[in-house]
């Protein structure tokens, strides 16, 4: 039985990515391998939507958030973040392992950012940076990053962006909105495997870089800007040569696609997915004002364990579903539909769930998630007659 | 026509060592998962010679260096960097920008640090921490760190030992030497793509991380380890999946072959490399006591410039070589021989240098790199009759 991976990341690789990663491994400062580099560099570029330099890392998504902090401020600097999750939580202890001030603002789980909040504290005190997670991971949560970035304005404040889970499968215009730093990598909407991350800055952030204090070194992003300037396109320290194997096979994929229409398979697929789990009686931790394009996070039916409910639904039908994260572990389940994942697997998703709420006793009609996700897939595709 | 990859790293990666490496992807957060982990942990773990666990990153070598020196030392900490090159200047730049008070001791490039000297600055003052690397890629200068350690003794200061391109490859023995840190990563010895990199430290290296105050989130190695000692062994940040897959084959290659067969294969490379180049009338940087078992860097005789060399050397015979680095750029050129690298692969690499020294009109016989270094293998196979 094929496994099917819906968790937030990593998310299923496609055959021909995998194949391109495996290639024979090369001189990673070649001409040939700086065409990969700038190649790859370009289609992220064009998924930022910004005109500024994308600079890539060997590294997890949160060493990249560590990029972000560390490439534009200093320590002492007053620091907001606004949270709303694991991933917001994580970006504060970041700063604050830097020695940044950081004043924590922690939503209920399950809600957004209010953009009213932000600028309610912008008014209160001056900060250096805001950090904010476009997409929470461990709630299913969106923030509406656009309204953020206005709530924002003209102040100072750099608005630091953890875009791992969404830079590629929601609207982002890094330029257009005025974000600052933005982050992402390689294994979420990219489809390829973990170990690139990437992030660009804006001409704010590099100026903010040329007097930032926090020590830095792997991370210093104008070092990787001055060694990708170079004639010979590279990068300062080794990079993950295979996975910028896949990403030059993956970034084609989603080009043919087409970025916007990748977004909208995303919010589709979202929109299945939550239909599919009401039908079954479950609830979405996130609100339906912020539910995210990219996973769903659900809470756990009464007298249902997650051990019991994952681990049957991958035994018996091979489908790959999350726990619950952070103060969710134990009360919530995820559904990843990020990258190359397409609305049959939604529906082989919903099958399994239902039958194995069945199983465990849960009083469901094991065809519901199936049926309601067609459905919103069948509408939409009846639109497009 | 093939290409055959002599840098000192990436090194090659056999072909099912990349095939393991385009398995599908999973959750890193599995069952499935946590036997790789285990596995590659372990395997590493035993060409570390040590009995402490063995820490992964998401990283290239430059980040687990890093992570060797924030783990473990605090701003203002004396710190005596030992460098015989590029990368030994590298780790002192690391240290001081985390705001280590450094005393950086570099010999002449070419060779290595002589345990007296080590011994004398002992003598002189109190270090926190001596760094050291124990083969220069640079130079192709191999340190004795047995003897190194040796100097420093039962002395307080902890020995961080950058083994990028040493270990798998060269006899080190981390307990029985008393080294404190130690870091690798996977495109060297390991033969696998880049992405992964790995540190031990000893009991002493531990205390030290607990009253450590430099900052660090993404590379504090309590944090990994916190998280691979859970009931599911995983890693606190996504790992590079598809780089553990090919460690996981790669790692069980070595294994087949004998960690000690793999030394002595490296030490027969190294010494038909020189006697090769040494008939083609070429110069080694490195003195022969400073001889390295994995990268041989080589004075360009006159009037031949780099770009000519190795730009032919890999566009007629697709053999592929590397520049000098450093302050060696335009001066030398180096031949990697490490990783997967046979006997064949060094006489296709002699064959193809002597042919292009004649073809650029140096005075030399084409042959005699090929024939010295056949010598060298077939009196060792003379030997094992």
């Amino acid at each position: 039985m094929d496994e099917l991976l819906l968790i937030p990341g990593p998310t299923p690789v496609p055959a021909p990515v995998r194949e391109a990663g495996s290639r024979p491994m090369t001189n990673h400062r070649s001409e040939a391998f700086a065409r990969v580099l700038r190649t790859v560099l370009e289609g992220v570029r064009e998924l930022y939507r910004t005109r500024q330099p994308v600079i890539p890392y060997a590294s997890s998504g949160t060493g990249v958030l560590e990029a972000a902090v560390v490439n534009t401020l200093s320590p002492g600097d007053r620091v907001l973040t606004l949270s709303c999750g694991a991933f917001g939580n994580r970006f504060s202890r970041i700063a604050r392992a830097y020695g940044a001030e950081v004043t924590h603002v922690e939503v209920e789980w399950g809600t957004g950012v209010p953009p009213e909040l932000l600028e309610e504290h912008l008014k209160k005190a001056d900060y250096r940076a805001v950090l904010v997670t476009h997409n929470e991971t461990s709630t299913g949560v969106q923030n509406d990053l656009s309204a953020l970035a206005g709530a924002r304005g003209d102040r100072p404040a750099l608005l630091l962006v953890d875009a791992v889970s969404s830079l590629g499968a929601i609207p982002l215009e890094m330029d257009a909105w005025g974000l600052d730093v933005v982050v992402t990598a390689s294994q979420k909407a990219l489809g390829c495997p973990p170990g690139v991350s990437f992030l660009a800055a804006s001409e704010r952030a590099w100026e903010a870089h040329r007097t930032a204090r926090m020590p830095r070194y792997y991370w210093d992003m104008g070092m990787v800007q001055d060694a990708l300037r170079q004639p010979l396109t590279q990068t300062p320290f080794t990079p993950a040569v295979s996975v910028f194997y896949s990403l030059e096979a993956s970034l084609e994929l989603i080009r043919q696609e087409g970025y916007e229409a990748v977004w909208e398979r995303h919010r589709l697929l979202s929109e299945a997915v939550r239909a599919g789990v009401r039908a079954l009686g479950l609830r979405p931790v996130a609100d339906e004002r912020w539910a995210s394009w990219t996973v769903t996070a659900v809470w756990l039916p009464e007298g249902v364990s997650a051990e019991a409910l994952v681990g049957r639904v991958r035994e018996r039908y091979g489908v790959v579903l999350a726990g619950g994260q952070g103060r969710l572990e134990g009360r919530a389940f995820r559904i990843g539909h990020l990258g190359y994942v397409r609305p049959q697997d939604i529906l082989r998703c919903m099958e399994a769930l239902g039958a194995v709420l069945r199983e465990l006793g849960v009083a469901v009609e094991p065809q519901a998630g199936l049926e309601a996700a067609r459905r919103v897939f069948g509408a939409r595709a009846a639109q497009a007659v």
